[in-house]
């Protein structure tokens, strides 16, 4: 049931018209040859797929689920033959090193690529997901014999990847992690304990899996700087490379649970696992922090691709469902009803999700595109520009638009009305798979505490004022022009309010460091609304330039951008206020007494 | 897996503290002889049979489904034998007339009964809630003979009731059901057509169940004004009142759906069903609507209860859960991380729950009381007054209530983590039980309709300016006492903001109606708030009154009020706002631009 089209017009609208990154990409030598069409071209391919392949699987794998037996997890019908089929078409590859088989396309066309595959199947998506994140971990921190025994297999999407935190006791807190590393004679560790949720730990969709895991070595000091990150391959890689003995790390059991049903979320008991060290002794936290960020942004992706497939669907319900008359007289008196987008609750439903998705999109491949400038721009200064913009908004890719997605996959099915909680529409479905990703990758607390306290208040705010500055330099350039000042107004006076309520925490906080654990759920939603207005007044600009081309999508823009003015940045007077409540109310009573 | 107990302190609080119901009562002669220990009783007695019987069957009930053969639905395990159990209790009978078989007791100790069957299970609950319903309809509009042969079987629980409203056409819209009834020589009707999303509509709980169905007489008007309820019983009564012909109206299947899996969902075809009239013909909506808003205050009963088990579970876990240390240094430091209650933001979401669940109890209690004063004061000026208020305040109920639900449920489930997520914890199963609430029984928007369409604008204001004097009456006599200032300032503040926005709105929508449906869902929130700031302030008095005594409770009640001050009534900023921003962004986008 449902559908789903490549939303390609909006796509490419954020990509040449808003980032106009075929200029962008021309100061990276590595995608200097890439243009416009060649991006076009390979989304438009990768949405037939989404649409055609993995789409259709989505339903099923909701139903079916995974099944567990003795060890052995099987995916639900059809997933490792859509597996295969994005194997051979080389996706896995898309933005991949050259040097280990990859396509090296930019970052952002793969961002682009994977908000598709999460519309169309986020459960079936996290098996590829994982495996790019274990790329990427590997890629930064591998040894080169790691890495020429293992990247070209990942890349190739012959095996997949996992990562390996959780353990039953320890999820946010790293720290009190149990599991132990012996050494081997052969430089090899001998690892033991138990890990879970471990996504797409086990399933049949690959020749091996190679998981990333986090372990203590015997003189480790205790807490966060103990830790060790390891390679443990489920088969260890013969002398020709080809999965060879099986490794002790099975699966013990899986999760049943709320949603993404299809993915397989393991427990895993490693008993003296061979794995070999990834990086420095101890270090492992930060090396397993590439693949962390990685996959925060990728979660950002989720978000993003269930908001994306949930409003095309409500929408399509909205036009065609009749019921009731418009409160201002009929609108289709020759039927029995009108349809209910002639209701202006349904419209602000609607166009909720419209105005969060089209600005998180934008966000999502704007931050897409720093990662690129950040990984290969000729100039050092732009490079570190680009990182400090990355990492102090990753915490908002992750948190922002995770809520932002929950709220619309909700609204998305309250447009079905009473439908809308029947499995067979499916909407109920978006709503399920959407809720795990507001915990997993670090809670959208743990991603709040992030920004505010190591982002914002950790650099005094430098990495904050870099935005800051771009939106300034924005409303500068706009704020002369008349017909800008309905969004220019408004983002200066959000911009200057984010910038007061950094100072007044960071002067309460210096006092007593639960102020910013009391304010920061609070100030993740008002800089996340300060992102969302600068891409609004962004793309309003362009819709202004263009509305006289005839296209009406230009007027869709507008109207949109408006109603995100009026309606959903007023959510940051509540935040504010809250925000500025403090710490007190919170911490006044007593545990027992709650 | 988890816990439910009764909360009877905070039950009590609320009824002799608060309400002082053995007061009230006394002026009800039908229940001026109910003292105090005598609700208490009942309401532990209750509290019990709920934790013990109904409880342990909530998470299999969810797991194991309805299940559908042939035309016969078996509820899950063990559903059949709780019913039995309350059956034989007299559960049923409680707030029933005695001319019928019941006990009499009045309302509100009926409605505290169904927030803890709630708690324990609103799936299960949703089987004797709705032939509660039943049973409030036939009592009011059911001839003598009807009462006679159906009530004493209601009420004693022997047989249960629906309501057949929904089509597949139609849910909201009633206007256009189809469903037709044709005259038999006999004074009975033969009716036919499709009912879907009927709840409890076929079981094995019961050795009958009584449809009360709408369709439409051959000459009937054309919408809502040509529609007439009648009874269909399952099987009809024979001479001696016992199930005799199997009639023409039987379960086509049972839908699958996102919650509430034990309460079977059904689609019932009518095929020539004999069915009797009650009431007027073409009154039948009248009619329905006793049953339609008893159940909307029994929603908002559903909401309160699943917020009270969630946050019961929630507040074990986050006592119970090391994870980090907090902030401000170790609190637990012979433990290997503190209790996650430690930390700020797992505070302000336990205290978002608690917060609407004590002034939802205040509220919905209170309402009930209303209802009991409504039905049986001596005094008819006092009557109105009260019907006025339940009028008003039942959307209220349903939609601030359930709407509370599940951002409460949603915390619960936040507050666990990773393991919030997996159904083996049972708090997944809150949030998507907690859905429905929002849909059924009338949308969420159409309950904001209903408040500021029908119930404020439609009388201009004037049953709002009843619940406005209860507010201003204790501005005054609390405004000038010190302790109070932090309580009544705001209360005041959101009442005069109510009072103008509602005027502006007003003045609005008399020149556009879609004024009033954009401003609608915003609306509701800000008077629902004005309604707990209301209790809250009241709540505190007393506890500033009593926290002299020695019991922690009431330091717990002072410190909730001012968390809800400090962090949750400021939602009022963004909605008030959002209310005043009018129609015009939601309006002017053309159907196909979406």
């Amino acid at each position: 049931m449902g559908q789903y089209t490549a939303p390609l017009r909006d796509m490419q609208f954020v990509l040449h018209e808003l980032l106009d990154v075929e200029n962008e990409l021309k100061a990276l030598p590595r995608h200097a040859d890439i243009d416009a069409d060649t991006i076009n071209q390979v989304l438009k391919e990768a949405g037939k797929f989404c649409s055609e392949v993995v789409f259709p699987l989505n339903q099923v794998g909701d139903q079916e689920g995974c099944r567990y037996h003795d060890g052995v997890v099987k995916a639900p019908t059809g997933f490792k033959e859509a597996y295969q089929q994005y194997v051979d078409a080389g996706w896995p590859a898309l933005a991949c090193d050259p040097d280990h088989g990859g396509q090296g396309l930019p970052v952002l066309v793969n961002n682009a690529l994977y908000e598709m595959l999460n519309s169309a199947n986020q459960a079936w998506t996290m098996y590829p997901g994982l495996s790019h994140g274990a790329y990427e971990c590997l890629h930064a921190h591998g040894t080169p014999a790691q890495k020429a025994v293992y990247l070209p297999k990942i890349v190739s999407g012959e095996w997949t990847g996992t990562m390996c935190l959780t353990e039953p006791h320890c999820g946010t807190d790293l720290g009190i992690l149990r599991s132990k590393a012996e050494p081997n004679d052969d430089g090899s560790y001998a690892i033991t304990g138990t890990k879970i949720f471990i996504s797409a730990g086990e399933h049949d969709l690959a020749a091996n899996i190679i998981h990333l895991v986090l372990a203590r070595l015997p003189d480790a000091p205790p807490g966060t700087k103990g830790i060790s990150l390891f390679i443990v391959p489920k088969f260890i890689p013969d002398e020709h490379g080809a999965p060879g003995q099986r490794n002790g790390i099975r699966c013990g059991s899986i999760e049943h649970k709320m949603g993404i049903h299809g993915n397989a979320t393991c427990v895993m008991n490693l008993d003296g696992a061979r794995g070999w060290l990834v990086g420095e002794p101890n270090k492992g936290l930060n090396a397993m922090f590439v693949m962390m960020n990685a996959a925060r942004l990728g979660v950002g992706m989720q978000g993003l691709g269930l908001t994306e497939v949930a409003y095309q669907n409500s929408l399509a319900y909205a036009k065609d469902r009749l019921q009731m008359r418009s409160l201002t007289g009929p609108k289709a008196p020759d039927k029995p009803a009108d349809p209910i987008i002639v209701h202006p609750d349904v419209r602000r439903m609607l166009l909720t999700q419209k105005a969060y998705l089209e600005a998180g999109r934008a966000f999502s491949y704007w931050t897409a595109l720093q990662i690129d400038r950040e990984l290969s721009h000729t100039d050092e200064s732009v490079r570190k520009e680009a990182a400090d913009l990355v990492a102090l908004l990753t915490p908002v890719i992750k948190a922002f638009l995770t809520d932002n997605a929950f709220t619309s996959t909700n609204l998305a099915m309250q447009v079905y009305g009473g439908h809308g909680y029947i499995a067979e529409w499916g909407m109920e479905q978006y709503v399920r798979d959407a809720r795990i990703n507001m915990i997993y990758e670090g809670t959208n607390t743990i991603q709040s505490l992030d920004l505010l306290g190591r982002k914002v208040l950790g650099d005094m705010g430098a990495k904050l004022k870099k935005f800051g500055k771009m939106v300034q330099d924005f409303v500068e350039q706009e704020g002369v022009k008349e017909e800008m000042q309905e969004f220019v107004n408004p983002l200066a006076d959000i911009g200057d309010k984010v910038q007061k309520l950094t100072m007044e925490i960071g002067m309460k906080a210096m006092g007593n460091q639960d102020e910013a654990g009391a304010a920061a759920v609070d100030y993740l939603r008002v800089v996340g609304h300060l992102v969302f207005a600068y891409f609004w007044a962004r793309m309003a600009r362009i819709a202004l330039d263009k509305q006289g081309s005839g296209d009406p999508f230009y007027t869709s823009k507008l109207a949109t951008a408006r109603f995100y003015f009026a309606k959903l940045l007023p959510e940051t007077a509540y935040h504010i206020r809250a925000a500025r409540a403090g710490s007190k109310t919170l911490m006044d009573l007593e545990a027992d007494l709650f």
